[in-house]
């Protein structure tokens, strides 16, 4: 028997300014959108109708902002999370491009920081993953930040780097992608009346609508973004036989329950942060709320951007979050703080 | 909070004469013709190869007639059927116009009918929904009727209007896609050598196949139909915990199971009308079984159309529909009654 | 009650010489090239990227080699083996030519030969299919024996006709794609750096990963290529009321595991034989190890071919074939003997 085979990275194997070309480039068309539409109830029209796309400036309906997000992270799964212990969080998200049928992504990622924990068995790893399309051109970036176990525990501790992250993106980093036109946006066809004016910071928002998650749904999911992280597929690869949902599906799922309330938060451009709070397991009914924590104009015409806190829980009173030790209650499952494209 | 979200309409939010531009257009395309062949056994050759579809005078393979109908339907649910109590009904369906990869569909409903039910607590909404695709050419129509819930006991009971609605359509009244011509018709490539003129008024057909029904499967078809209606999803939206399957689902899945036997009836181009008898769940093995009611002659080259009923079933004997009592038997799942088009 | 519909041939229905031509052709595209990838864990860069095929000469990327088996074998199933006892070998398979989306595919068979059994109630049918698309070009052909119920155990046993077919095709018989080069291959983008000359004749591979499977994803997987074998969808076709995985299901999860070792066999060409050696049922976690058999130089530059078993297992210890008694190990569900192409 040979080791042809990737074990996956050790925390040992980072270091501050290696780049890691992630492999298998994809291109991504009519087959993934339509799948996209059938494993999650997504109903923005932007991303539905190419018709609706024209009337906002676009030539055609791009694929959801999610489909850019999930293909780019699945390719740096098997050079920076195979090994993870947990997936810490996002920052500095911002989408770059719009993705369009026939386009290939590839993925890169440059590691920015590292730090051993002080049990001397894991370390936390910073990269900066960017999706690149076929014209060489970014489309989307990010940093995430993820616990990797040590091959050897008497490995030396590399030298602390810690990125300074800002807490959310200004408003003013967020990239409109070229024409986007809101100035003639059709409400009726949208779904909903209220625009970017009729929402207030601070504003929460019960989107009502729960679904029951499946295992051949999510395992249909994760494999179409080419992540081939065990614990989603292999029910021996956990001590009680559960397979973990990847944290994308319950985004997903919960953007797209966020139509029911936010249908005109068209487009999503920016990942200030995120956090998988607690595990999602098939026959977890995933429900969703909003909270609006910021608006600002942008320099596209009829274009607002809303700052979105998005929270998927599989249970619980709508609107709870965390309890009185400050931690997440163990309902909630996500809680992600996004930047979207609304009409004025 | 806020409530931001669509609860639906009630019984007294209809009027006769009111038209309703349902929401989100869908652009469809490769993507929902391969989920259609995977979600159901689909083999009718003309929705399935360019190559037959171009040697019956069509220029490509149009979408499945019942893809057209399911996208045209799910549009409606959040402004007809979302605090439906039942789907009661439909009249006067009739494809108008294939519908092929990249057209853009919206659906429009105009209100023909209500009826306060004698109870005082629910109501009867008759609409006739059109979908209309990116040249604004109507695809197909069809007339539903559903039991509404009021929102308030008390409102007053409106003047009842009931439409006129004939049980079937008359031949004349069935639209032949343009080009349709089946005088080289290949039966060897269609799967079956039985043609119009084999089939005999009265004769009934026992489909044989069954199919076993999984929640991922229903659900991604519903969701894939853009259908919201929370009882598909959300085990917690019924008090037994189960998801009734979209009675969509049902027809697609009973339309697929006719080809053993009907692999020539290739277009459906009428829905005389139809009961969902029973509900479905996950679990239930659909079987399916036909009548032929009539047949007539087209203006179209060697096409014929021929009137069946269609019957699907989670178990009994076939041919058995209803009880001494006249009701459907418990094991009945649906009830169709349509125009297809098949070679002379 | 007529009976239109078909019960399948019985072992007295074929003789050598009889060609069968399989209903429902069939066009593939992207949207059939998305589901594979959400059904398998699919990652070869070849069939992943338009860019990455391009620059191995290829003018797109094809759909997966086993998208063309499985859709020229499905055609065949209404007319080979819907009575089918078992399915006992392939043998002499080549792919001919790259199937690319928007390509219509049909299937012809000739029985090359017909054995009965001594029980005088079973025979074996052997038979050379061909894929042929809509240039009238061969894109795969095969030969497959299945053991057939006779109609009727008093019907005379015809002349025994067993074709010789050889253990494996000979290099020199592979079809090399038009126009493949591995001479600018990028192993990083591919995700290995193991060329053909790092692999040994009976090397051993333990491809680590394994994927448990759900009853929604291999109906929708045989679904897809209209195979309507009832074994596979109808809980009561079987005594035990499970459903049976399609062989093919177990072929292409297999095949994708593989890549954890092998990502760089890239492309099947033949087919030397392969056994389902016990049947694969939902909750099954399906894990795959390959042994290198062969190798070979071929004349397309930079292209090597190498001979691969690729054995699937639902458990047991890896490397283990057979028992003591010879027969496969009762957790063994595949033996699959394969060429395929590797850079140089």
């Amino acid at each position: 028997m040979t080791t042809k085979t990737n074990a996956g990275r050790f925390f040992e194997d980072y270091a501050v300014g290696d780049t890691l070309h992630h492999a298998v480039p994809r291109t991504v068309g009519a087959g993934e959108r339509a799948l996209y539409h059938a494993l999650y109830p997504a109903r923005h029209a932007l991303y539905s109708s190419d018709l609706f796309a024209q009337s906002c400036g676009l030539p055609a309906s791009p694929l959801d902002d999610l489909v850019a997000f999930h293909t780019v992270f699945g390719k740096s799964v098997p050079d920076v999370s195979l090994n993870a212990v947990a997936n810490l969080g996002y920052a500095q998200g911002r989408w770059l491009a719009p993705v369009w049928p026939g386009d290939t992504l590839r993925s890169v990622s440059e590691v920015i920081g590292v730090k051993q924990n002080s049990n001397g068995k894991t370390g936390v790893v910073y990269v900066r993953t960017r999706g690149i399309n076929q014209h060489g051109a970014d489309v989307l970036d990010y940093v995430r930040w993820v616990m990797v176990r040590k091959r050897n525990a008497d490995a030396p501790a590399p030298d602390p780097v810690v990125p300074d992250l800002p807490k959310a993106l200004a408003a003013s980093d967020l990239v409109i992608p070229d024409g986007l036109d809101f100035t003639r946006y059709d409400f009726a066809l949208a779904g909903e009346p209220h625009r970017w004016g009729d929402y207030a910071v601070g504003e929460i928002i019960d989107h009502v609508d729960g679904v029951t998650v499946e295992e051949a749904e999510h395992m249909m999911a994760t494999r179409l973004w080419q992540n081939t992280a065990k614990v989603h597929f292999d029910t021996s690869a956990r001590p009680d036989g559960s397979r973990l949902i990847y944290g994308g599906h319950v985004i997903s799922m919960a953007r797209a329950l966020s139509f029911n309330g936010l249908a005109n938060a068209q487009m999503i451009v920016g990942l200030n942060g995120g956090a998988h709070a607690n595990p999602c397991l098939a026959g977890d009914t995933i429900r969703a709320w909003s909270e609006v924590l910021d608006r600002a104009e942008t320099a596209a015409p009829g274009v607002g951007a809303i700052r979105l806190r998005l929270v998927a829980t599989k249970g619980g009173a709508p609107f709870a979050l965390r309890g009185e030790d400050g931690k997440y209650l163990p309902e909630v499952l996500l809680d992600l703080d996004y930047w979207a494209l609304m009409p004025l």
